[in-house]
């Protein structure tokens, strides 16, 4: 059963062990975030788990992938344990468990101490798959608002919702964002498959996660706001895709880990290779390409790039879908509505140069606010206790603390 | 009982009629949207109702208002009836009513036909107070978030969240956007009760009601993602804050309507008045006033502001909390922790030029579409059926017919 990737990463810190005995590999130890921990749909559920298979000092050299059954091949339940079940915002189909493992059966999956590894293939496509999910939900949003105005009259004249400007407004923001985001996960998907241009993979995968799974958000947060009042119901179903989406921007890596990991290592490392594949990718859109390669040099040059990381990828959105939007409409012709593709093209293309400028603008402040702060004594110190005294009897909650380890759990 | 502005509104449109019988005044008709339409917490609850006592051609002047109450003195249940309780994303201790009064005993509340006026008078303080409805849940998700992050521990290097650079990105918008609201409101509210500046009241309240109700959609957004996984639980409490926080920025009138009403009547009507009040509050802020006063120079000689009246209430929003991030600044000295509020406040200076100058460009942009649409023929029709066909079958839902009218009921 695929875990989330806070229970993923989590597990290499809350130690899950993996020991080697005479009836083969057990493991034992503690997970959270568990996406479909358990559930009635199958006699049996088979658990990917990234355990520690060497001793602590081995590092991520010391993980492991093994496969864990819930029941034995007689159907009786194996040592594997739901110790929770989280009560969430959304995503109610979707059981999230907290569980233990206490010498449970398992298999080795490939090769000793290569866990990590494997792990990171199988987490790359599935932050594209999570990408897809904010597309999937802004696409459900904008199918919602668009069938709700274009039946639903209001104001004086009795015209439908969608002849309104401002409504018109907030559905052609959806649809651009449901369309926007489709191409750029089909562009990073077929990439994939090809495997020629690993460096640009890598280089999109972070931006389709973010900005698809952002989209997916606000999409649906326009689509509630066209149907005004009903879209606060339940009935209409749009406060459900608001409720599901939110969550894809958290699991996954939160978005801001995947900012940061654009503006660190994509940036940087190999030689920028990857971030020179994301140029390459951009050099049909020229304008977008300089503003962009701007920005990076900015960050390139800054000690720490974490303060402009939102920035930067917003900026690097803003300029991948300048070149999406640019083949929408080449291609538009063969779409099924010309004119509305063009029409949401030609608005892309108009707004596109003012984002990218504001967001550029935000990186070169971010850096210099950061790099000022740096020069002067006790400043991070001022700014590191924001509000001054926490008010811990405010914030109604108590850290909850592991079954396994007796310490906090990972926070993401 | 106060009603939501839904309600109210519909009122109007679903045509509420009161009848004076010799024993008095009698309401009939239907309402939706009530909030606490019902509760068991008094033995009696007095409606506030806005009803035709005049013929259809009276238009507003036949409107009055009444008060109606559940029971009679000796405890009976009057003919107030809730036909329906909305099932609804969030606001759970407020019951969401549909309501019929069948020739319910009413009282006249001040002078017949001035019903409509008493009523905006109302609005007008409802909607500083949903405002401030924002800024509760801005401030609350900040509280939150500010408890939360100053706790756990994550990284290897075993710091703080709020030590991450893009936490505390976070952590810095999410409280000015709860300070900066809160001053906003409390300066509308300080002029309202001193009445010297009406025309700027009347400016600032559709401000307030969208900033602030965003404020707190996006604080809320913020404060979820700085805690990650543990945001998106109930247990942290702040997802609720989300979910209740979202309501606002539609109910007293979508943010929709209190932009159109800035873009059109505030910035038209008694030759400007109110928008030359707000340019006088500006005044202390020269480079905010002078591209505020660009845009609405724009926008005046637009044809049709719509298209451009969220961009314009953005712009406008932005350069009033220019000024109060300016008082905030001379002011810091008197904070309880001068070293916080200078840092918020710097940072909001240091961004809002970036802000103004994209919003007063895509005023400009969304000015420039509407024309150039305007003047080729069949522009506005190819763009009034976004995304093509409307797949009425995808949209799942039914519109629900008004119990009363037979009509469907209005939307927003």
């Amino acid at each position: 059963m695929q875990a989330s990737a806070s229970g993923r990463i989590g597990s290499v810190r809350t130690a899950t062990r993996a020991v080697e005995t005479a009836q083969g590999w057990q493991v034992e130890g503690e997970k959270i975030f568990i996406s479909g921990g358990d559930q009635d749909m199958t006699p049996r559920i088979l658990h990917l788990v990234l355990a520690r298979s060497g001793d602590q000092a081995s590092g991520v050299r010391g993980l492991s992938l093994f496969l864990v059954p819930s029941h034995d091949d007689d159907g009786n339940r194996l040592p594997v344990t739901i110790t929770r079940i989280e009560e969430k915002m959304g995503l109610h189909a979707s059981p999230t468990c907290q569980m233990t493992f206490d010498a449970a059966p398992a298999e080795l999956l490939g090769i000793e101490g290569e866990g990590l590894r494997a792990m990171f293939t199988m987490m790359n496509h599935a932050r594209l798959d999570v990408a897809l999910q904010g597309v999937a939900h802004a696409a459900r949003a904008t199918a919602i608002a668009r069938a709700y105005t274009a039946t639903r009259r209001q104001g004086r004249d009795g015209v439908t919702l969608d002849a309104h400007a401002d409504v018109r407004r907030m559905l052609d923001d959806a649809e651009t964002l449901a369309m926007g985001g489709r191409a750029l996960v089909h562009l990073a998907m077929v990439e994939m498959e090809r495997g020629e241009h690993p460096d640009l993979v890598d280089f999109l995968t972070p931006v389709c996660k973010f900005t698809c799974t952002e989209a997916g958000v606000t999409a649906a947060n326009l689509g509630m706001q066209a149907l005004g009042g009903y879209g606060y119901l339940r009935e209409y179903r749009i406060e459900q895709t608001l409720r599901d989406a939110r969550v894809a921007a958290i699991y996954e890596g939160t978005n801001g880990i995947h900012a940061a990991t654009l503006a660190g290592r994509l940036l940087r490392n190999a030689g920028g290779a990857a971030a020179t594949a994301f140029a390459r990718f951009l050099a049909e859109a020229p304008e977008a390409l300089d503003v962009w390669q701007r920005a990076r040099t900015v960050l390139l040059e800054a000690e720490d790039p974490a303060p402009a990381a939102d920035a930067f990828m917003r900026l690097t959105a803003h300029a991948a879908l300048v070149v999406v939007w640019q083949r929408f409409r080449a291609a538009a012709d063969h779409a099924p509505d010309p004119q509305r593709l063009r029409h949401l093209a030609k608005r892309a293309a108009a707004r596109a140069p003012l984002l990218m400028r504001h967001y550029a603008d935000l990186v070169v402040l971010e850096r210099a606010e950061a790099s000022s702060c740096g020069q002067r004594p006790g400043c991070r110190a001022a700014l590191g206790n924001p509000g001054g005294p926490v008010p811990s009897d405010r914030g109604g909650f108590k850290p909850r603390r592991s079954v396994a380890t007796g310490s906090p759990a990972p926070a993401r």
